[in-house]
């Protein structure tokens, strides 16, 4: 197992406090910073939010993104719960801010799991005690019980993280993660709308407030977490934060056009880069994780939706699981994205092997392809022959195992 | 077997012809009339147009909607098949035109199959003689061949007719169409931009002119194929034609305004109904059909918005194929839809049974409703509060054997 690097100044802590459907699983973590603290979130955008998604919102404008907590809960997500799932978020954070001695308004909410049931709150305060009191010193190997904590369909926990230098100061950043179904993530910031139940916490000892944290959290969301679809569907419960506390001692990261602005959001980037590859790699059912590479594109965006497109196809998705190098499913796909684009210049590879050149068939070794795309980690990459902008999308195959596990999820 | 009316004036026939990469299946099929007749028609809305939907396209354009044979052939789309795969119809149509003696502009094509690879011409003109050969006279068993023909994935066979009076005078619609996978049609007229592979030649013996019949048909897909979506793929090959060849002798429909019009219209929304619901219940692996009824909404516009996108969402459809009342999925897919709503003014029933009330859970009986959609057919019924306009939409379940399908349709 990968050893993992974590933050000065944070604890965390996962337990089983039974406010899952599963009996036994872990379904409570907390993750808490010694310091005051500057966050910055992404929320979704699905137009029915759970109540912790709408509470989490309001603390984070109402302090402009000072935190001290995060308190997740999986497998009930308190959404669809009406006024009463509302109060019962607050009541969390109230219990969660007296336990730690924190403003109310500085505990940020998440939760994950069936929609409709109210929260078990005996269980949940229950919970709370425990996290609290496991609260370890700072250690990694507590930050994994969280990453547990959080999965729900998930196989295996979700952690990345990276150490690297300001101006010779030592910064890390520690991020995990949870898919593995209903993802297709659409997040935007606080004071947008957002969409995926994609959940991610990231904790960084870097000193850098809430604004330009703000700005780097954007700009790689939209890169990574926003660029990777399991089965289309966009959660009520998406949510993604930073904690930076400053704790390192490294210098205040200040303004987009610094050279340590860089330095952090490069970081960041990387970070998130390898939790989305996991989700991918781990989406429910999946055998196996596609790149989508859209390239010669006239926009970054255009390129996405394109990339968006083809990941959400299930003619494309069945393809792969078949490893069927079928090609005419994708041209199709990318014809009904709305994009502009002009079919005789698009090119088309699965992995190195041009299938598919000036919208038509490329003459290629149908057995080379069939046994690349029998490989865990495929690669498509098509050119629009349009312009310079381009896009990296990820996706997983449809299985007989994704219906399997959809169709028996919560009875 | 039901008994088909069949119309004045028309001759069908279907044939194995060796065009499709299924072995010994019926893959060509010819509609005519033995009259001059007029025409209106749907195309695919996909930026990737298939060489026949180009060709008709322009044909309808050029001839005002002058057309005397509909010319199918199944198991090849003739998409992204570039300047060859144009130059390729066009020769069809040609032979057609020579074999038939109609104008070459009065040939509608329409192709259905496996995207990328040219048509095998001379496997075709053999089909072609075949299909001339047998056009006997007006007989509704042989308009059954051609719907056999036109089959790709499909189970069975779908048609709808229907015999009304005009003014005391018999008029009868006959049609027939395949889905059963690519199956998200967004049809529009000639003029406009389209979108599913779904295919439907309707024959009918009333006297009706091209632009009166364009309206009715755009009037009457967009309640229908419009509102069905079996994988949420937009097919490059769609395509839906009518031929009216005035043969019963009925007074000619004109206007829009008329007693007659709506009759004729009422009539062709309930063939093209009964079609619709076929595509549903033949989806490729389907266990079942669902209607989406959207109600209470501000347009009919945003309720089919609304109804497409819940009937995409792989996870109502696992849901529904698991007989889990999982309503929580159901508002999850309506808040990512992009439709205006408030969910503290949502009502949910699967069936007759209220499972969600003021965007919350509503007590019910789950033994009821798990009993409820194990049925063949079930509904689910939205209400958004917020005005008087509604739609409905069809789609079916999602299974194991969809992906099974899919994941070897082509190797």
């Amino acid at each position: 197992m990968k050893q993992h690097h974590w933050p000065l100044g944070f604890s965390a802590s996962g337990v089983s406090a039974g406010v899952s459907y599963k009996k036994g699983k872990k379904d409570m973590a907390l993750f808490v910073s010694h310091f005051p603290a500057h966050g910055a979130a992404m929320f979704t955008s699905n137009r029915v939010k759970a109540a912790p998604v709408v509470v989490t919102q309001n603390n984070l404008l109402e302090t402009r993104g000072l935190v001290r907590a995060m308190l997740v809960n999986s497998g009930s997500a308190n959404a669809a719960t009406g006024h009463q799932g509302y109060k019962d978020a607050v009541l969390t954070a109230e219990w969660a801010a007296q336990s730690l001695r924190f403003p109310k308004n500085q505990i940020w909410l998440s939760s994950t799991g069936v929609i409709g049931p109210r929260l078990k709150l005996k269980n949940y305060k229950k919970g709370l005690g425990m996290l609290v009191n496991r609260l370890k010193a700072e250690t990694v190997s507590q930050g994994a019980l969280a990453a547990e904590a959080i999965m729900t369909t998930d196989t295996f926990p979700k952690i990345a993280s990276m150490k690297f230098h300001l101006d010779g100061v030592p910064v890390t950043i520690w991020g995990c993660c949870k898919g593995s179904g209903m993802i297709h993530p659409v997040l935007r910031g606080p004071h947008g709308e957002l969409h995926a139940t994609m959940l991610s916490f990231i904790l960084t000892d870097a000193s850098i407030k809430s604004i330009p944290l703000q700005w780097a959290l954007e700009w790689v969301a939209d890169k990574t977490f926003n660029c990777v679809s399991i089965d289309g569907d966009t959660s009520t419960n998406d949510f993604m934060a930073v904690m930076a506390n400053g704790a390192s001692g490294a210098v205040e990261i200040k303004g987009r056009r610094t050279k340590n602005y860089h330095i952090f959001r490069d970081a960041l980037h990387k970070v998130c880069d390898q939790l989305t590859d996991l989700i991918a790699l781990d989406g429910e059912g999946a055998s196996r994780l596609v790149q989508i590479f859209v390239e010669g594109a006239r926009s970054e965006q255009s390129a996405r939706t394109m990339g968006s497109v083809i990941a959400s196809s299930p003619l494309v998705k069945t393809a792969v699981h078949g490893a069927d190098p079928n090609w005419g499913r994708i041209i199709a796909a990318m014809g009904r994205s709305g994009v502009p684009f002009e079919p005789r210049k698009v090119k088309i590879w699965i992995g190195d092997t041009l299938v598919c050149k000036a919208g038509g068939e490329h003459p290629f070794s149908e057995q080379d392809v069939i046994r690349y795309m029998r490989n865990k980690r495929i690669t498509i990459r098509v050119n629009l022959g349009l312009g310079h902008k381009k896009s990296q999308y990820r996706t997983c195959d449809f299985t007989g195992q994704y219906v399997g596990i959809n169709a028996g999820y919560r009875t």
